[in-house]
Order: C-alpha cells, then sequence, then structure tokens
C-alpha cells in the first residue's frame, strides 16, 4: 500500500525568498528551537461546516486554551489567571479592559514558538466555489469579485481566530498569505517570502495563516490550501512536529461514519514518500485506503490532507492527525505522543527510519 | 515661511525590497499609468473619533461611492447598478447572494489604478497609547500584548473598510503592514515589500493599507502611520496625484474651531521640502501656522499630515487635503483640481516649479 503526492515537484523546489540562510543563526539567544511546532486548525473543526460563516466558538475556544497549556513553561499551569491580549470591543460582549494587569507582569512565561494555520470550513468555501475562484481566469469579473469575496470571507475568519488566540494571552498575529506575496505556479507554491514569518516568530509572535485565494502565474489565480502551507512552511523551517486538529479522531480506513471503520494509529513514510500502515496490523494487505473528500471542498479534503501529512513526514518530521479539543490534542500539542502509545487516539505519520529503530 | 519633515533621511533613503527596477516597465499593455492615486482615508473621518471602535458609516459609505465615480470608466456613471463584492454574513443585514449577476458581465468598467490607506481614528489609538507600543520596548509582556491589541483593532478596521469598498464594487484587498514585511528604523520606513503592492495593482486588485504596529529595528517596535507609508509608497511608485481625505475642508492657517480661521488654499513645496502659502494671500508675510495636534494621537496629527504632504509634492506630486464626503472630495479623487480653482474647497501641495510655470 503507498501513496505519494499528487502534485509532484514540491521535494525539488528550489526555496526561495527566504532571507535566513540557515533559521537556527538568527535564534535570539541560540538555546530554543526556532520552531516547535506547526498547528493546523481544520476548518470542519473550528467552524459549523453547514451554516455560513459560523465559528464553533466551543471549539476554538478549547483549542486557544490547549494551545496556551502546550507553550506554557510554567510547571503549575492555570487556566484561571489568563489575561486577554484582545483590548477591542466585541459585539454584544463588555469591552475588556486589560493593559493595567500587564503592567507589573514580568514574563509571559510561554514557549510560543508556533505556527498556526487554519481551514476555512464554512468561510470562502461558497464564495471561491460559485465564482470558481480555484479554477483560474481573473480577467472575468466573476472570478474577480469571488476572490475579493473570498479573501473577505477568509480574513475575518483569521481576525476571529487571532482575537480568540489572544483572548487566550497568546500574542497571535494575522498573516494573511495572498497579502504577504505567496503566490502559486499551477497550483503549487511558487513564491513565498517566509523571512516575514520568521522575524515575526523571532518577535516572540505566533503567526497565524490560513488558506487564502493567491495569483497563479500558469491560471491567474487559484486556491492555497492550508495543508500547501504547512508543507512549505514544514521543508523550509523544520518544526520539531505538526499537528493536524480535525473533527474526526484521525484517518480512517474507510469514511468514519462507517461503524466498521479502523482508525489508522500509525503509518510510516519513506524518504520518497510512500507510506504504509504500520498500526494496527491490518486483516488484508493490499486492502485500499478510502478517503471521502467533502463536496464543495475546492481544496481537496482529506486525501489532500494525507498526502501533504506523507510529503511533511518524509521529511523526518513527526505528524499527528487527531480530534480538536479532546485529551488527545492536547497531548500532540505537547508532543508527548512520540510514539502513538495506546492510549492516545490519533493517526501519527512517522518517518520510516524512527520507525524502523524504535522496533529495535 | 519655511518647514521641513521632522524626521529627515526619507529623501536619501536607498529603496529597498523593491522588485520592479522600473513600475513602468511592468505595466500590462503600456498605456494606463501604474498607479493614478494614492488616497488616504483620514481616520477623523471614517470613525467616529471619541467613540471607541466605532465606524463613521454614513461617511465611508459616502467615500467608497465617490472612489467607485473616480475609477468609473463610463461615461453614464449610476450608484444605482452596483453590485456588491463582498458575498459576507454581515452581523444584522440580510445575506448578499451576488454571484449570479456578475456571471454575464463583461468588464467592470473600472479605471482601478488606485491605493487606498486609512488611518485608525478611534481604532488602535487607545491599545497602543495605554501601553505604549510606539515608544518601544517588546521585551515588556505590557507593549508585546499592546501590540497585539492594537494589530487586532486596526486590522478590524481594515477588513470593514475593505468590505465598504467591496459593496461598492471596488475589487479591495486588504494588505496589513506589519504582516508585508513593514518595518521601521528610528519610526522612519526601513523596508517594505513593496513589490506585493505593484503585483497586487498589476493583477487588477486596489491595495488598502493602514497605519499598524510594525517592528523597529532601533526600539524594537513602533506605530507607522498611514502617512508615512504614502510618503514611502508616492516615492517609489510615483502617483498620479495624492488626496488626503480628512474630517474637515484643509489645512487653516490656525486651528479650524477659531473662527478667524482661513483655509490656505494653495502651498507650493520647492525641491527642498520648503514650502510657502501660495493662496490666499495672507496679510503677515511671517505669520505663522499654527497647528492643533489632537491629544492621545500617537502619530502625529496634522503637523504629521503638512510635513508628510510637502515632502510628497516635493517629488512633483499634486497632494490634495480636502473634506470626505463632499463635492471637493469627489473633484480631488478625479484628478480634477489641478490649480486650486476658487470653487474648490480645499488645499492643494503643489511643486514649486509647477506653481511658477502656472504664473507665465
Amino acid at each position: 500500500m503507498s501513496a505519494t503526492s499528487g502534485k509532484g515537484g514540491m521535494g525539488d523546489e528550489v526555496q526561495k525568498n527566504i532571507t535566513a540562510t540557515c533559521p537556527s543563526d538568527r535564534i535570539p539567544g541560540g538555546h530554543k528551537p526556532l520552531l516547535r511546532c506547526i498547528v493546523k486548525l481544520g476548518g470542519a473543526a473550528i467552524t459549523c461546516k453547514n451554516e455560513l460563516e459560523s465559528i464553533n466558538e466551543e471549539i476554538l475556544e478549547s483549542v486557544c486554551v490547549q494551545l496556551r497549556e502546550a507553550m506554557s513553561e510554567s510547571a503549575n499551569f492555570s487556566t484561571g489567571n489568563v489575561v486577554s491580549m484582545d483590548w477591542s470591543k466585541r459585539l454584544g460582549k463588555p469591552l475588556i479592559s486589560a493593559p493595567e494587569e500587564f503592567r507589573n507582569c514580568r514574563s509571559l512565561d510561554l514557549d510560543s514558538n508556533f505556527i498556526v494555520v487554519h481551514g476555512a470550513g464554512s468561510f470562502g468555501h461558497f464564495q471561491a466555489s460559485s465564482s470558481g475562484v480555484h479554477k483560474g481566469g481573473l480577467h472575468l469579473p466573476l472570478v474577480k469579485a469571488g476572490f475579493v469575496a473570498t479573501r473577505i470571507s477568509v480574513t475575518s475568519l483569521n481576525l476571529e481566530i487571532v482575537r480568540a488566540l489572544a483572548r487566550e494571552g497568546i500574542p497571535s498575529v494575522g498573516m494573511s498569505p495572498f497579502a504577504c506575496g505567496w503566490s502559486t505556479h499551477g497550483r503549487n507554491v511558487a513564491s513565498a517570502d517566509v523571512s516575514h514569518v520568521i522575524s515575526t516568530l523571532h518577535s516572540g509572535f505566533v503567526p497565524v495563516l490560513h488558506g487564502d485565494a493567491v495569483v497563479d502565474d500558469l491560471q491567474d489565480c487559484t486556491i492555497l490550501s492550508g495543508d500547501v502551507i504547512i508543507r512549505h512552511l514544514s521543508q523550509l523551517l523544520m518544526p520539531n512536529y505538526v499537528v493536524f486538529l480535525t473533527d474526526v479522531l484521525g484517518v480512517y480506513d474507510r469514511p468514519p461514519t462507517d461503524p466498521h471503520a479502523i482508525l489508522l494509529r500509525k503509518i510510516a513514510v519513506d524518504e520518497d514518500g510512500n507510506w504504509m500502515i504500520v498500526k494496527p496490523k491490518l486483516q488484508h494487505e493490499k486492502m485500499g485506503v478510502e478517503i471521502t473528500v467533502a463536496a464543495h471542498d475546492t481544496t481537496g479534503g482529506m486525501k489532500t490532507k494525507i498526502s501533504e501529512a506523507a510529503m511533511i513526514a518524509k521529511l523526518g518530521i513527526n505528524v499527528y492527525i487527531t480530534k480538536a479539543g479532546t485529551p488527545h490534542s492536547l497531548r500532540a500539542l505537547r508532543g508527548e505522543v512520540d510514539d502513538a502509545p495506546d492510549d492516545w487516539l490519533g493517526t501519527l505519520l512517522t518517518p520510516l527510519a524512527d520507525c524502523l529503530r524504535s522496533r529495535v
């Protein structure tokens, strides 16, 4: 059983537009890794997918609390003493006046070497699919208008996620890929000024990127998915680990709605991007993994996700796919499930070499 | 009577990070100028300055309608047939479903070679001033939190302005300076990847930038004002003209609340940035121009505005300062008031050479 990315070419891609030739050269103090973790907040997890432009506030808040807990340097983490960094009016909510509470604070006590990337869920998809932004043709008024409408929708979600993170005391800043100069060539990343992302991390902020409408030099424009962004950032920044938070426990051998669906706990990925299921042992060696691709999902759904995740794992990076807002997601965000222990529910994609080593 | 910019150094600044060595080389078709106009939407005009995070919806809408009218290539401009490019839900408003109306549309009929830059008004100022972001010190939790809070506030205003422009059929896209890699050195622009702004214009979109919290390589962080952004963009892109839309008719010889205040109609700026009032003839040759700087205005208020405007005019670019939402602002946005005619109320800052030529 094997699969390679259908997009190809990324592995050989020239690393364009990256100012730091070796990111570790620029780490202040030289001790901490430049990047501990890239987290994907799946669109299906943080939005109500069937209700246009509706955020799943409960899950989003829970994800933000867990992210803060994973970043916390203090042994006695408490959810009680969080001071918000969002000092804005919120519709229907009283104004939070927090500046005074930061005045005597000596440190934020956060290891915030994280990048957050989120999907669109019920934001942007309607606008993109009804105008065909992913198919290109920016000279057509419909596509141009759809491009603008898509960006308005996804950037409004981005702002809400930045605010939710800031409310949990995480120094988050929105970095919208189109505005930051990300563009594609035949839907693969062609240029991305990752130096801004690096300098934002160096300043102690958590960059928050998202799937976006971008310019494509072959077909005028397209949709750049959050998963492709993560693969590109992983190649350039080599995070310690990558976490995909979704609305299901992980990758199954068939649609998770099927009562016989089996959660794939551990997948080994070799250096060519071929992958095999290590755990559990499946009965039929050649049994295919059925994959559902949601209708209206212009970025490819779960199939893209596995391919992209495999492309990251082949770089030597552990990738965890698990359900947002569960004890399993907290453990993944902390980087505590290196070997997919039995009491952890999720899918670990791990480099084959590490997998073989752990069997010795 | 003369004044030079208090900030200095900008005129000699190396033009960093601009990919296009000569922007006109990259104009599609080679006929239209790359950039017709940079418009500043003053914070005081588009927000209710004394009410935290409150937009002056009426003025903003009127500015957007005028901008569309100024961009319109059609002789019979009509406000009736506008199709919105914002296809999002708005709180309290019904969903606008516009894609179908664009399907049979062959052209947008817009000369949209404009850049919009807006101030913060009642967005961002409270967050910045209560934490001292403009004074630097990002290692302090208060300043870091204030930086995050300021950006949330100004980017939420940016999103609302992009939406307001899109509702008027203007293909607008938000480009947040911090996220796009703008940074400063002692509060002057140190780097700005203007190539993204250029490629956005080339794709037929209207970039919408704003005053923002940015990283400063001398003092960690600061506030980059919209006026400084406009000066920098003007130097690099040489627009045909620049328009500042404010909440007063223009620049006065004393605070406009003073019943004896005289509107300065025309100011000539020489190549060194020295300026003199040409119209009206004032009684006392050496009479100083009193300037009010609003309290809590962390970016310098009107004094900065005149200095920045003079620095633009000295490049050979006409600068109009006028009141938003008036017949005068529409004429300025259309570029129809080259010589500050008597029936136009506003302040024109014009290169001295042009001024002398028009007297011959």
